[in-house]
């Protein structure tokens, strides 16, 4: 049987990136597809991809790095990868066979031939709308769960404070922390988000830092008690507001820090003081350090969901051509939930 | 039988402190002591002080705060307190009597009337020096000890690193990361401090950070696999080059930021995004939460103290008109390990 060659549109890197990202440092190229069928003798599978995630970290991997960061750069001219939602074509792996919904790195691209099958996850909960695989059942999700209970350590009656609380992330910790029982106060960029904030994730307050000219101030206003968790973010100068406002032995989760990735020389963080005289922890962590912690992650969100305990907002881009500018928007906050970008409708 | 009067050298703050501090601060004034016998049915007791402490602290306690700080502030015309060691003239309290020898809070002077004897501690080892009461027995000691062992969570084989190496603090922190099994550098402001660190201490290494002009490419050369811990008394610039120099997983022992304690605007630090991306916990601690700990660590210490196994330098000056040039010396590094004034030989 001859390999038919099927068409594969896809998203490449041009170029290193410095400062600023840009559409332009991106190209939506087409070139062949894979074979659809796996080569006799290969684990390989081939996935076609129905969703790709956009996210932050993405960034750091469209820099050049001397020191190796710790993810890897993206390699120009070659297609960008990231997690998203796959259906299996073919497969060459005994666990994997065609028609299986998966989850896990693919291609920013139609067709993906996946050398290492064993990285994909099977969707467990299909009744759910598979893209939130890409989000509050993804890595998002994971992020949320692993950074507010195991670096958080909340407990009922906290104050919690949660920058870019609107997005991927920052949505879930805020309703894990009413579910848990305490006080959350989100920020986010806009009357609309904090409006989001407000109604539907059920946060007990938010505000738009945009419009505040002394964050500090605003800070003290909303916590007038002080702040015993902070999930950060954001980072520079919303994390220099937070420290002063930081109650006796509050906790830190640097999660992330989007504010500082476009930037060459990253802000100045004066307030580090506070962390001796106030007994503050700051902890860093990344989500790929809690991959044992899934399956019961999995099973306690989709029962919130279908619950109706949490609820996902996810801003869906339609088609690889919106994939460049859906990435970049991320920087913009022009994303408003979980960006991601439906590749195939199938 | 008439009160007889005796004089009492003290030094009083002479105005609140903003920027570097000077002996101008300060004033060596002769005042009226305490009556020397306790008035009938007070609990109090009367001491004569032998040593006082100068620790780096007391400098915050020499600003107008608007907003409390951690510590009290000091009041301008009064005396100034802090920890000494000191004999008991006259006591009111049934836990104490003429003769004791203790160690506490107490003032600036020659002789002080301590209405809450409850604070002081009984010197349990007057076979060793007691002026290691304001110091490696007292709460640098304490601060060493459970900043390492309860924030740092050291393990054998640790990389060790260690700012104001030689001080009082950084001394001993160095000598129990030894004890632990780690490998520890420290880094001092003067090459005779430097020698101390390698000659005295047993530090594996150690350099002078005033002669590197570049601290990160100074900490890749000595810790080529990175740092494990981190004990912070410096902050500023030499956390900043800390950070990128930190392993996976690192901690920081957030002790104290001494090069920030005149600044009326604190250095911005840069590199903090390496927390989350080197899953690093910075966590701040005081040595006052860490009381119910002293009983275990002073026999712990003691004996390593009798063993040789920890050594103490001390810088003792002698007389309270030295006091005030002591106390500001900490900012220039004049101390060549603990510092202290003798107040009284006796
Ligand atoms: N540690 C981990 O393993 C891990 C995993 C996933 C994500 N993260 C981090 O978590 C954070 C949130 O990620 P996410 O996926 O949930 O993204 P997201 O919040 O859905 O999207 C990014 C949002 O960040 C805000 N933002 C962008 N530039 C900003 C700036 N200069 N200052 C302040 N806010 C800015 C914007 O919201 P506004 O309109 O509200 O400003 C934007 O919508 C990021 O820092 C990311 O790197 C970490
Ligand atoms: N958390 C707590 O409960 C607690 C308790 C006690 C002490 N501390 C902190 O621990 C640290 C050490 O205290 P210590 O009592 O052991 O004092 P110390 O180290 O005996 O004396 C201070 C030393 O700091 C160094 N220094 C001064 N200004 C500096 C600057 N601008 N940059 C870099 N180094 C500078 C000097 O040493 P070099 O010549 O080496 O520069 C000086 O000798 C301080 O930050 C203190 O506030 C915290």
């Amino acid at each position: 049987m001859a390999a038919t060659t099927v068409s594969n549109k896809r998203v490449i890197l041009k170029r290193y990136v410095t400062g600023f990202p840009s559409e332009e440092d991106m190209e939506v190229v087409t070139a062949e597809a894979p074979l659809m069928a796996v080569p006799a003798g290969s684990e390989a599978v081939v996935v076609k991809n129905l969703y790709i995630s956009c996210d932050p970290y993405m960034r750091n991997r469209m820099t050049h790095h001397e020191v190796p960061s710790y993810v890897a750069d993206y390699v120009p001219g070659e297609v960008l990868t990231n997690y998203g939602v796959m259906t299996v074509i073919s497969s060459g792996h005994p666990d994997f066979k065609a028609g299986d919904l998966v989850w896990g790195i693919t291609g920013w691209e139609e067709y993906t031939m996946i050398d290492n099958p064993e990285s994909l996850s099977k969707i467990n909960h299909p009744d759910l709308p598979l893209s939130y695989y890409t989000g509050v059942l993804g890595l998002p999700g994971l992020t949320a769960y692993a950074g507010f209970f195991e670096i958080c350590k909340p407990k009922k009656g906290d104050y919690v404070f949660i920058s870019a609380a609107s997005g991927a992330v920052g949505q879930i910790v805020g309703q894990l922390a009413k579910i848990t029982g305490c006080y959350v106060i989100g920020s986010a960029g806009s009357d609309e988000k904090v409006n989001l904030l407000k109604t539907k994730f059920g946060f007990d307050d938010a505000f738009n830092y945009k419009k505040e000219l002394d964050l500090d101030a605003a800070l003290k206003r909303y916590f007038p008690k002080g702040i015993d968790i902070y999930f950060e973010n954001v980072g520079g100068a919303t994390l220099d507001a937070v420290l002063p406002n930081m109650r006796l032995r509050g906790r830190i989760a640097a999660c992330g820090m989007i504010s500082q990735y476009n930037l060459d020389n990253p802000d100045g963080v004066h307030n580090l003081f506070y962390i001796v005289t106030k007994r503050l922890r700051m902890e860093g962590f990344l989500v790929f350090d809690y991959n044992e912690m899934y399956h019961r992650f999995e099973e306690e969100m989709a029962a919130y969901l279908k619950e109706g305990k949490i609820i996902y907002v996810e801003d869906v881009v339609v088609g690889l051509d919106a994939a460049p500018a859906a990435l970049i928007g991320l920087f913009t906050g022009r994303n408003v939930g979980k960006q991601l970008v439906a590749v195939s409708q199938e």
